[in-house]
């Protein structure tokens, strides 16, 4: 079953914050807890969350609740969370070496095997146990360890013909830090667009406007 | 006016990537466009973009399409590129770092004038020409430069009294990056969350399904 297709993208991204506030729940020895409770503290509707849970076939009981470590172990298996999905990281600079440390305290389901720069200063640097390789390695690596997943922590120059490479050796999904259109070229990969700039941009013209209310 | 209230947030987040399109025709020489190129680079539709100017007073002329270098300017005057809007940095890791150095490469409006961290190893460092305090001089810093917007490069761990203390000292916006859910204690203030563990667990997600399909 393909769930990509069947599920709206907005309910996707509502699953790790579920898994988040479930995670505090759970740390807080709260055993049960009704969709209510949980939509007021996450700012949400009990009925949206309802909605939500339905999509993967639902985990209540009606008028009995969540089980809240049942609910935190389901969310966390569609979410693939235990899963060995191969991972490499192209840039390890500061933003690459921030990133390669919230892969490993996330629990993604990914693995991060490799770590790649066209910086030679930075070759053999150690992050994470994992040494920064040449980029000049990247395809014999990719052919020989075969990821699934790359995280570009790089500008866009030149990246055209890396993504080609990525793909072409069986790359098919991207965490995107760079303002590299990715899906413009390879409509059928899966890209996950960090737009820190634009993101910064909307929080300016956001404090612009509000200065003028 | 407060053009947050009259314009959605979904036409506001695209301002952005209009301006970095722009951006990108005027340094290829390329002057003039329609709506419909424009769409056709973007992957948006003509109607949509038309619907996005049209929010701002509309830029262009039937049947002649947007001047580009002036579409540019007029963007970037609604997103406040030229703004001084002064902005501190709590967190002085490698993503603050990264993020220091987001926020001088982008034209956001904001002047970076203090970064602080609570390990007391980072202090001194400079990080673009500023020195990196110990959070302890941050309410003393705030009282005398009155920054208006503040960066969150730190865990969530102690951010109550940190937000508290920085939204009582008169900064009205954040740029997000911890799991701390501001607009809980502070549903009146400006906030931008970078939730980069949500993103990676939505790509995980998608990834993995789509290994199943």
């Amino acid at each position: 079953m393909n769930k990509k297709e069947e599920i709206s993208i907005s309910v996707i991204k509502r699953l790790p914050r579920y898994y988040r506030y479930l995670d505090s729940l759970k740390r807080n020895g709260i055993v049960r807890i009704s969709s209510k409770e949980l939509a007021q503290r996450m700012g949400l509707t009990a009925s949206q969350i309802r909605h939500d849970f339905n999509c993967f076939g639902g985990f209540g009981q009606q008028g009995y609740g969540y089980n809240v470590p049942e609910l935190y172990k389901k969310i966390g298996e569609i979410l693939d969370v235990g899963g060995e999905k191969k991972m490499v990281l192209v840039g390890a600079g500061n933003l690459g070496k921030a990133v390669a440390n919230k892969i490993f305290s996330t629990d993604s389901g990914f693995r991060l095997i490799g770590i790649f720069d066209k910086n030679i200063a930075l070759c053999g640097n150690m992050i994470k146990g994992i040494p920064v390789r040449s980029i000049d390695y990247i395809e014999n690596f990719c052919i020989d360890n075969k990821p699934v997943c790359a995280v570009l922590c790089i500008p866009s120059d030149d990246m055209k013909e890396l993504i080609d490479m990525l793909v072409r050796l069986g790359v098919k999904s991207f965490w995107n830090f760079s303002n590299y259109d990715i899906l413009m070229s390879h409509p059928d990969v899966l890209c996950e667009n960090v737009h820190l700039a634009d993101s910064l941009m909307t929080l300016g013209y956001l404090t612009s406007t509000e200065g003028q209310a």
